[in-house]
């Protein structure tokens, strides 16, 4: 394990885990009570020791050589079969199920902060994980035991792997529209006929079998997503192995993550079973959805903090130019780092990487610790934990291109990559426009806004305890509730919802304000460089980025609906 | 020529040349006296029909195919020396240079917008035109009439191409640390030594001869800028073809841009020609630089235009959802042009890609009509016209892909390209960075501020004939004013400068705020979709987007200096 990493920072991860999130409390639950700081930090070491070993290295050479299809099967680079061998090998995908299913049940917090480190050091070989991951918790809420025996262990065994197969051709983020069927067989099975498009990891030669879990509308179903069940499809006969009706329609062809297949699934009379009852699919799938959008704020950030840690190094070695006002050409050149834009871009990525892991490592602890409470403030934070990141931390990577100049834009570097990978996490598990109508439209006035004042309430706490800069917070608090009660005064959803996505980016900047906070208090009384870093990157937020969020709340309060009333036929 | 293109708005085009900048008045000029509104249009018909006809098709395929070397020789496409040479065969690269070298005295107004088309329908393919264009404009302006016979002329024919040599491995930005040597000979010609970075059309086999301009120091030349002299240094021997001193080291491999050849070039004792005096050559190469950055902010400018009209398509054909507040399942989906967020993403494009193309006529039409006061704006204008379409018209190809869902995520589609290629107009020619500090550090100060003071004038006296949305121009301006005096105040460059991004950013805004209104002045009382359409993107423009440089003049009139005082060790 190298000392300083350029993958993500064991150090920051230990001060969240341990310093502020104190997630060694958690063992006196009774879930968690065979654990330590001790077993934690195990999981970390092989994390990091995997991550840095068998992902980190094939990182460029899956995005140059991406998945072919022949018409017979699908060929991926062997080093993604190797490192996830090596990952099932080590026990992490069990690692946060039940005993009972073979798992050694570490709190969500920890997994997920050890999931990071494959995230960063390769987003294409880690999503065959996560997606199955997504798959197996998904089947254990809704599925019967059978079904868990059947398919969940041999996924948490690594010879399996899962898919989720929502969207269709025709029907992106509007699941509603939906039209894959499902005909009710006389033995109770169904069969699946249909087109499934951005199907990651639909299909490969990297497991012995694929478990898609597949919406689909049961004959005489309703129209809309009430009408939606979900089917457990594997791609062989469990017994036979024999192929089921589902056909590789090809594979899509995108400008990053392209280590992870992204596949046209045609499915043609395909053995099914349903999980729980039918009409509920939607409702089941979202189980998994709510994971996977944490799960790509979670790699966006990740994509984020290995840009940032990249762009440092290098503006540490490189040296070019002299200090502004240093007007002798003989001085020696100084590491660009000691330049002021140089260090804006820098410190600023910093503020979005370590900000955006902090929020990610919040919600995970969330998880750990179930309550009506709990669970309220998770569902009312998954918009901005799967956008807010998605968005700057793909900022963080547009600045590492910047940073290292030329040499950034070029394929010898691998910065280029981390911001074409990071691209796609504002578009898969509802874009970012979608994630805004979910949070003023429906996570903000739930249950009588009580999410959106969990909220405010915790943030109000915690400035209150930092004279330094929590006045400028709660006065942002402030603005947002003000803002929310007047957009929904009228009780008018059109009007309300114009400019949604300007919401979301301003309450989306007051929590990563907040995550500043907090970790500025974790940091009080500390000293040396890594504490004094805390403070300087809160400080910067607060100071530098927190202001920005003045004229989205001045547009929101102005009642604007410029992009409601205006005629299409006037643009182009 | 189709009807409505999707690679630029020829309507937009000749409402900005004729109903605002009335580039038929320059007919009035001697220079232009031959030339009436119908060479204007045959101009920018031929270089529509060449550039859908012969660059567009092969943008993809140049992107696929990106240029090869074996050892010998460079391989590019055939597809990009045909399109090359039907443009040299038009006439084209000839059109703006005096009738005395057999050019036909366009005014660059109309030039810069015939070459817009080139840039939008293949980037890569046209830059090879740009690069010759700015080096044989140098030439006419710096070199002896000897050397234009030699060199230029060959270029305008298109036999010959054209490069500018500054950066080196160790010195991108940084030119006073440029090491490469000349050694004058007894004849007075030179032998020039030394190795250069990131040398775009550097190499290839498109043109007979490719004509280096190459900075480098005569021995004994004093240490920084004021030692660099200008040297011509021709790939082959015009008389006899042998190869020069000039050794392809190697191809650069971009994320994008790729179908120009990007290169590592050795020069070993090559045989080199001065270029005016020595010791001036920095001042030489201004002439080429400040030509190139107009070019990239024009080319960032085509790039998002393209990505906006292909949005715009994209968006009115896309069936998907129903409107908010729409209950009903079984309604028809509708066309995503529907969608608020959808408006916002395409309008604020519009917003930023036709104010960024107005700003770019703009500048080449004060060249048409060049006094001190017209120089002087230019010379302010300039790292603003580079660094302003370079950030903003890249994120209209962000929006383009998002627009497009994951659609727009994949090769399959063109909008990708057009982002990774836009990515690189913020590197070359001065990063960002570097045009900021330009503004702030010497654009504004120079002549007492005169550029500014002349910038600020032009922007009250259109704002004081636009009552509905002058106002908050007028305010912005004074904002902008006050701010650049307090910034000053202390006249220490340190301190002044090191929020200059923040600075760039903000009048950036404000210049575009200015181009919004001198549109809407001359769409004043039209009637019509297109009309209607610019005073739309008008109202967007100051409502939605100017008030973003509020946290910014506010952080840069508090004096902070965070980015100045803070340790970098506190980074990481």
């Amino acid at each position: 394990m190298t000392a300083v990493s350029k993958v993500l920072s064991r150090r920051d991860l230990e001060f969240l885990l341990y310093e502020w999130l104190d997630a060694e409390a958690l063992t006196a639950r009774e879930r968690f009570a065979e654990h330590s700081r001790e077993t934690f930090d195990a999981f970390l070491d092989v994390s990091q020791q995997i991550a840095e070993r068998d992902f980190a290295p094939h990182n460029r050479a899956g995005d140059l050589n991406e998945p072919t299809f022949d018409g017979e099967k699908v060929t991926i680079i062997p080093e993604v079969s190797r490192a996830l061998k090596v990952f099932a090998e080590s026990g992490l995908p069990a690692a946060g199920f039940p005993a009972e299913l073979g798992g050694l049940q570490l709190p969500h917090v920890v997994q997920r902060a050890c999931f990071l480190w494959f995230q960063a050091a390769n987003t294409g070989t880690s999503a065959y994980a996560m997606l199955t991951s997504g798959n197996a918790h998904l089947l254990v809420a809704h599925g019967t035991d059978e079904q868990i025996q059947r398919y969940v262990l041999p996924m948490l065994e690594g010879r399996f792997t899962g898919t989720m197969c929502l969207s269709e051709p025709q029907a992106g983020s509007s699941l509603s529209d939906v039209t894959t069927r499902a005909a009710k067989q006389p033995d109770g099975t169904y069969r699946v006929t249909g087109g499934k498009m951005w199907i990651s990891g639909g299909d490969h030669e990297l497991s012995e079998n694929i478990i898609h879990l597949v919406l689909a509308r049961v004959e005489g179903a309703p129209a809309g997503v009430k009408g939606l069940s979900l089917f457990i499809v594997p791609k062989k006969d469990l017994e036979t192995g024999e192929r089921n009706g589902v056909v590789l329609a090809g594979l899509n062809h995108k400008m990053g993550y392209r280590g992870t297949t992204n596949t046209v699934l045609a499915f043609e009379d395909a053995a099914a079973e349903l999980v729980g009852e039918e009409g509920r699919g939607l409702q089941y799938m979202f189980h998994m959805m709510n994971e996977a959008r944490i799960g790509v704020g979670a790699g966006a950030v990740a994509l984020g903090y290995t840009g940032y840690l990249h762009a440092l190094d290098y503006a540490r070695e490189r040296l070019q130019g002299r200090p502004v006002g240093d007007k002798n050409p003989t001085a020696p050149p100084v590491a660009i780092v000691r330049h002021p834009d140089v260090r804006r871009m820098l410190l600023s990525s910093k503020s979005y990487v370590e900000g955006g892991l902090a929020l990610i490592l919040y919600a995970a602890k969330l998880l750990d610790e179930p309550s009506p409470e709990n669970d309220l403030l998770l569902d009312t934070l998954t918009p901005i934990v799967k956008a807010w990141p998605s968005q700057w931390c793909r900022l963080a990577d547009d600045h590492a291109i910047q940073i290292h100049g030329g040499y950034g834009y070029t394929r010898e570097y691998p910065v280029e990559q981390f911001y074409r990978d990071n691209r796609l996490n504002s578009i898969h598990e509802g874009t970012d426009g979608i994630q805004a109508l979910d949070l003023l439209g429906r996570k903000v006035t739930q249950k009588g806004g009580a999410g959106l004042g969990l909220l405010l309430g915790r943030i109000r706490s915690r400035a209150g305890l930092v004279p330094e800069l929590g006045d400028a917070v709660i006065e942002a608090a402030a603005r947002v509730e003000a803002t929310t009660a007047k957009l929904w005064a009228a009780g008018n959803a059109e009007t309300a919802l114009v400019n949604a996505t300007a919401y979301l980016d301003a309450v989306g900047h007051l929590v990563i304000a907040w995550m500043w906070l907090e970790q500025w208090s974790a940091a009080e009384g500390k000293e040396g460089d890594f504490y004094e870093g805390k403070r300087l990157a809160a400080r910067y937020f607060v100071t530098h980025e927190l202001p920005r969020i003045g004229p989205l709340l001045d547009l929101l309060d102005s009642g604007d609906t410029l992009l409601r009333d205006m005629d299409d036929a006037w643009l182009g």
